[in-house]
């Protein structure tokens, strides 16, 4: 990864902003930019002076083996407070320093400033990391196909386990046992298999429930694979789907199918959205359509950018993106189709290779 | 659960700290005191008033269905500008709020600030949930007891699995997919299996390395069951272990054992560790024991306290802690021996069922 071209984005942004330093915290962030993969750490990014990135002993030899483009200082203390005693005793030049106040917590944000002291003002800074994240290099959009192609592989091994009488957390199982056996370094998030009228839970986690004999089963789960996340959600029907089923899964995959077609750079988020929600209007079923279309994946599961109502930015080549309609009905069941898609300078691209016409097992 | 007791303590406590509300943020603090286990939601502690939940739309029927003692608020907003919005418009008797600054963030402080309006104080508030975490009741010593010995039935598995040649990854894939099977609802975090020169990382996360022909493996996993984590590690050798390893693995395990029988209500968690550190101290090998001694376990897998140099707080009755002491060589390997252990009356019970005698493979 090309992470002195990364600093160097945010070394300008900072200075656009009149920072002197930037204290980054969030580990998505922190791995963005100088290749740090362990769970506990801070960034100091110090554009007049070197960065420095500070760890404790557990990750010793980690930091040193991952970190690009950072002294590394390993502390005796926790990170955060080992970077405002350096602030404290060496960081004089800093008198404004950014936070990122969407990840700091409050007890953060005092140990900081009780313990630089008062030479130094802390400024809540935008989320300019996340906005870099947003748009993903070439290298980024190699590791994010191959982890939605292993994603995808596993739905074959979903197909293979759903049927009457099993429980959705061993479906749940397979799918996690055949990604570790393809190299997944984890799952992305827990697995969604909701079956019959748990189908209508947009949120709903492998349970103990049994796949009934007949109704919708969503399988929504994802991999990570080099660090990036993959994300995919297919609904299959077990038993022969009445005309009910048919209506609402043909209606959710026109949305998800007009949604993508939506998506190319220039088009305002909202409008993405927008187009789902007409599609699904026309077959009076927008009011079981209740949350976003979709959101930005990378190195965290749901990253920016929002694909929702009021989202009044445009896409830009380079976002990877879900787009994944659902209708949910209370006592029924629910159907919900997503793909990752890449926006490239063109329209786009679908990194799911998944099929979305309506199986039935 | 017994959810109306533990929002009664809290209300004493409240009283206690001259707190008129609470906003409690933290979710495994908010399905210890109402049961809500979803993934995203607000709980609003009022001893004058009702209690209030607010949740999302996602979240309407697992709200309806799992939240005692407090009334349910679907909003079409995020759950913490719906508190806002509350207690401005109606929360007036509220004039002073506590806060978790271990967890609010600083956004998040903003946005309830700038909702709520001048009439109310934010107050960052003790962990007083935590403190009362830190202490289980028989019910919850009984998930506990059962996660801790799911867990370690997957120590069996790992013995099967464990050979030379095969990755460290297919190991975790074995464990974690028998602990499905075995109806756990997940890992209670990533699974560790290190082997080799890796066993020296303290964190070595199962990755794609082949376990060598000879040299420790240390396996560090846990499952979740019923929302409560288990925890455990044992460390095995693969191959006839030389003088050194077997010397390394005995004080560690001498160490492991010293520490639990130190384990009784009222012994400073400082001694606890002490204990494990002198053992080590004893046979010149303290310098590679880095970290703590272990740490309370329950509906998280690290809560309070924490087992540690400079803890001065005693251990009391109820609480469930594991002890955990290890030794890492660099460029040699390390063991790690990690049982669950509960504060009784009398002195401690070891939760994890397992041999700590040195298994070759």
């Amino acid at each position: 990864m090309n992470y002195p071209a990364r600093q160097e984005q945010l070394r300008r942004a900072l200075g656009d902003h009149r920072l002197d330093g930037f204290v980054v915290t969030h580990l998505p962030n922190i791995r963005y930019l100088c290749g740090f993969a362990g769970s506990a750490g801070v960034l100091l990014l110090l554009p007049q002076l070197n960065n420095i990135f500070f760890a404790d002993r557990r990750y010793e030899e980690q930091a040193g083996a991952e970190v690009t483009g950072a002294v590394v200082v390993i502390a005796r203390k926790s990170p955060l407070a080992a970077a405002a005693e350096w602030l404290k005793t060496e960081g004089r030049r800093v008198k404004v320093l950014g936070i990122e106040p969407e990840h700091l917590t409050v007890a953060e944000r005092n140990l900081l400033a009780n313990t630089a002291g008062t030479g130094i003002r802390l400024r809540e800074a935008p989320p300019l990391v996340e906005r870099a994240r947003m748009v993903k290099d070439p290298q980024e959009i190699e590791h994010m196909r191959a982890a939605a192609r292993l994603g995808a592989s596993l739905f074959e091994v979903a197909l293979k386990t759903i049927r009457p009488g099993i429980k959705e957390v061993e479906v749940a199982a397979e799918i996690e046992y055949a990604a570790r056996q393809a190299g997944a370094e984890g799952m992305s998030f827990p697995t969604i298999v909701a079956s019959g009228e748990r189908s209508a839970l947009p949120h709903g986690r492998a349970s103990s429930a049994r796949i009934p004999s007949r109704g919708f089963v969503v399988c929504d789960f994802g991999v990570i694979l080099a660090g990036y996340c993959s994300d995919m959600t297919r609904t299959v029907h077990v038993g022969a789907p009445g005309a009910r089923a048919r209506q609402i899964y043909s209606a959710v995959r026109a949305a998800q199918q007009a949604a993508v077609r939506a998506v190319r750079p220039g088009v305002i988020l909202g409008k993405v959205h927008a187009t789902a929600r007409k599609l699904l209007s026309q077959k009076k079923l927008v009011q079981y359509f209740q949350h976003s279309t979709g959101h930005g994946v990378g190195l965290e599961i749901h990253e920016a950018p929002r694909i929702a109502a009021a989202q009044k930015e445009p896409l830009g080549a380079g976002m990877v993106v879900t787009i994944e309609p659902g209708v949910y009905i209370p006592g029924f069941g629910g159907v919900r189709i997503e793909d990752m898609v890449a926006v490239t300078e063109q329209g786009c691209q679908i990194f799911t290779p998944t099929t979305k016409e309506l199986i039935e097992i």
